[in-house]
C-alpha cells in the first residue's frame, strides 16, 4: 500500500531522553508500514549539551525549522549542571508558546495489572483526560524583580489569562467530555482567591458549555482536586484547568495511575497553525541516565497520541492496547531495561 | 491554683463551622482549669449569615475587636448562598492579612488506627509540618480585568512575593526544623517556571540556613512533590512553601493523613503583633451541616495548637494525646456524632 509521509522532528534531549526516545521510535518503526505510513525523521540536537557548548537553547534558525515539521518528539530535557530554568524556559515552554500549544493534554489511566500507591483502587476508578491550558496563566513569564538581594527585593509574576485562550482550551475540553462515555467535565481551579482568572473561566465554561447540553459540568477547586485525585480519583473524567494547576494535578494524576514512568502527554495545536508535539511528562532523571533503567513506557505512550494527532488512530490504538499486553504481564516478568521493554512492546505490535 | 486569664475570641461560622467548634470548645473547658487557664470568651457572628443581612464580611469595628483578643479559634466560614470569594476575601483572608498571620502552620500526622488511603504506608511514614506563608503570593489579590465579557477580556493575577515577607517565613520553617528530630526542610517552589519568585526563596533559604547548618535543606518543584506526597511521604520532615503551592499540597497532605475532618491549621502571627487564629483545615459543608455528622477532630486538634501558642504546651499535649487515644480506637467504635466524638474526648483529657 501506498505510505503517507509524516516528517517528524526528534528531540531526545538530555539524561534518559534519548533512551526513552530510542524505544519510542522503535515501536513507531514497528507500527508505521503496516498502517500506510513513513516518518522522515529529522533529529535536533537541544538541551544541556549544546547549551554548555553554544549557549543556545532553542535558537530561532531551529524553531523556523520545526515550524516545517508535522510534528515533535520530545524525550526530555534539563541537567542539574545548567541553572534551574533555562532550558525549562528557553526550550521546553518556548517551543509550547511559539508552537501554540494551547492544548496540553494529559490522560491518567490506571492500566490493568499497575500497581497504584491507593489502597482499593481497580483501573476502572482512575480514568480521565486533563486538559491543561499551554499558552497563558503563571506560565507566561510575566512578572520581574526590584532590589535583587537587598532587604526591599520585591518579585512578581503575573498569572495573563485572555478569554481567546481560555475559550479555545474549554471548547477543546468540551469536546473531548463530548467524545467520551461519561460526558462529564469539571473546571478545576481556585476562583475563591484567584477572583478575575477564576471567574473568567467560569464564564466561559458557562457560555461555551451551553452549545454542548450533552456534557455535565462540575467545578471543584485545586486544593480539593488534589485531595479527590488521592480519596476519590472516580469522580473526575474531564478536567479542564489552567497552565499551573495542571502541571500539580497532572503530577498527582501521573502518581495514582502508576507513577512518572507511565504518563504521556501531548502539547497540542488543535488549530495545526503548527506541529504539536509529544512527551513524556517525566523529566532527564539524570541519575539514573546511561543504565538502561528508565521506562520508556510514557514515551512509548506519546508515540500513541503522536500518532492519534495525525489520524492514524488504528496504529494508536494498536500501540496502547501493545503497551496495556505489556503492563498486565510486567509484574510477573521481573526487571527489564529501557531495551527490552522497548523490544516487548514493539514486538507486540509488529505480531 | 491561680488561673491565667486569655481573652478568646470565637467565630464559629457557616455550616458544621458552629458544630465543631462546640466540641473544639468542650475539651478545651475540660483542659483549661487543670492547667491553670481561664478562657474569657467572646463570639463574633461573622460569615454568610452577617453577609445576607447586612452585606458586611469583616468590618473593621469587628477588625479592631479582634486586634484586642489574645488568641481566635474559627470553624468554616463559606455557604454556596454568597458568591464565591466573597468571604473567603473578605472575612478569612483579611483577617490572616490584617492580623499579619504570615506562617500558616499546617502538620500532616498519620495517627495509629486511622486509615489512609495510601497502600502500605504506616504511621511513622507520614509526620511533617508544612509552613505555608500567609500574606503573600498569588493570595494579595493584586491583578485585575480588562475588558470583562467581551472576546477581548483580559484577567490577571500577581504574585507579589517579598524579601522581607519570604525571608521571616523561611526563618520560621528553620526553627521548627531544628527542633525536630530529622532537622530536615524542603523548599517546595516551582523555580523553573516562576522564576523570580523562585529565585528569591532559594536565595534566601540559602542565606538563612547557614545559621542552622544542623538543618539539611533540600529543594522539591511543586508538582514532584505532589507526586512525592502520595508515592513516597516519607521524604519529607518540615516543607516551606509558598501561599498558594501550600494550600494545595496541604490538602493532599490532609488526604494521605485520613482526611480533611482530621487536619488542624494556625494562622500564626509569631511577631505575636496581632492574635493568631486557629481553625480546621476543611470548610463549611452545608450538604452535611446540623446534621451532627462532622468530624470534630480537626477542631479539637486545632485547640491544641492553639494551646500551645499560648504556652501552655502541657495542655496542648494532652488533648493530642486524648485525640490520639480516640482515634486509635475509633474504627472499633462504629459511626458517632459530632458530640459523641467531642464527649469522648473530653472526657479522655479530664480523666
Ligand atoms: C519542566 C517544566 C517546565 C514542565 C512544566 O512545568 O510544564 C513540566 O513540569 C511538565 O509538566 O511538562
Ligand atoms: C477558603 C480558602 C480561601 C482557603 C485558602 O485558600 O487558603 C482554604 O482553602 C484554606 O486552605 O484555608
Amino acid at each position: 500500500m501506498a505510505s503517507r509521509s509524516i516528517r517528524l522532528a526528534i528531540i531526545p534531549g538530555d539524561g534518559i531522553g534519548p533512551e526513552v526516545v530510542a524505544e519510542g521510535l522503535k515501536v513507531l518503526d514497528a507500527v508505521a508500514p503496516s498502517s500506510g505510513l513513513a516518518f522522515e525523521r529529522t533529529s535536533y540536537d537541544l538541551g544541556a549539551a549544546r547549551w554548555h557548548r553554544t549557549g543556545e537553547t532553542l535558537p530561532d534558525s531551529v524553531l523556523d525549522e520545526l515550524r516545517g515539521q508535522d510534528v515533535i518528539l520530545l524525550g526530555a530535557v534539563g541537567d542539574p549542571s545548567v541553572p534551574s530554568g533555562t532550558l525549562e524556559r528557553g526550550l521546553l515552554l518556548r517551543a509550547r508558546f511559539e508552537l501554540d500549544h494551547y492544548v496540553n493534554l494529559r490522560p491518567v489511566k490506571l492500566f490493568p495489572g499497575v500497581a497504584t500507591p491507593l489502597a482499593g483502587v481497580t483501573p476502572g476508578d482512575i480514568d480521565m483526560v486533563v486538559v491543561r491550558e499551554g499558552t497563558e496563566g503563571p506560565y507566561t513569564g510575566v512578572g520581574g524583580v526590584v532590589r535583587k538581594g537587598t532587604p526591599q527585593e520585591v518579585a512578581t509574576q503575573e498569572s495573563v489569562n485572555t478569554a481567546f485562550g481560555v475559550e479555545r482550551v474549554v471548547r477543546y475540553a468540551f469536546e473531548v467530555a463530548a467524545s467520551r462515555p461519561r460526558k462529564k467535565l469539571t473546571l478545576v481551579h481556585k476562583d475563591n482567591v484567584l477572583t478575575f482568572a477564576g471567574d473568567l473561566y467560569q464564564r466561559v465554561v458557562k457560555r461555551v458549555g451551553e452549545e454542548y447540553p450533552q456534557v455535565t459540568t462540575d467545578y471543584c477547586h485545586v486544593d480539593a482536586a488534589t485531595m479527590f485525585f488521592v480519596n476519590q480519583p472516580g469522580r473526575f473524567d474531564v478536567v479542564v484547568t489552567d497552565n499551573l494547576f495542571g502541571d500539580i494535578i497532572t503530577d498527582i494524576g501521573a502518581a495514582i495511575a502508576g507513577g512518572i514512568g507511565l504518563a504521556a502527554s501531548g502539547n497540542v495545536n488543535p488549530d495545526r497553525t503548527a506541529p504539536s508535539m509529544f512527551e513524556p511528562v517525566h523529566g532527564s532523571a539524570p541519575d539514573i541516565a546511561g543504565q538502561g533503567k528508565a521506562d520508556p513506557t510514557a514515551t512509548i505512550l506519546s508515540v500513541a497520541m503522536l500518532l492519534d494527532h495525525v489520524g492514524a488512530a488504528d496504529a494508536a490504538r494498536r500501540v496502547e492496547a501493545a503497551v496495556s499486553d505489556d503492563l498486565a504481564e510486567r509484574a510477573a516478568l521481573g526487571a527489564r531495561s529501557t531495551a527490552q521493554i522497548g523490544d516487548a512492546i514493539a514486538k507486540r505490535v509488529s505480531g
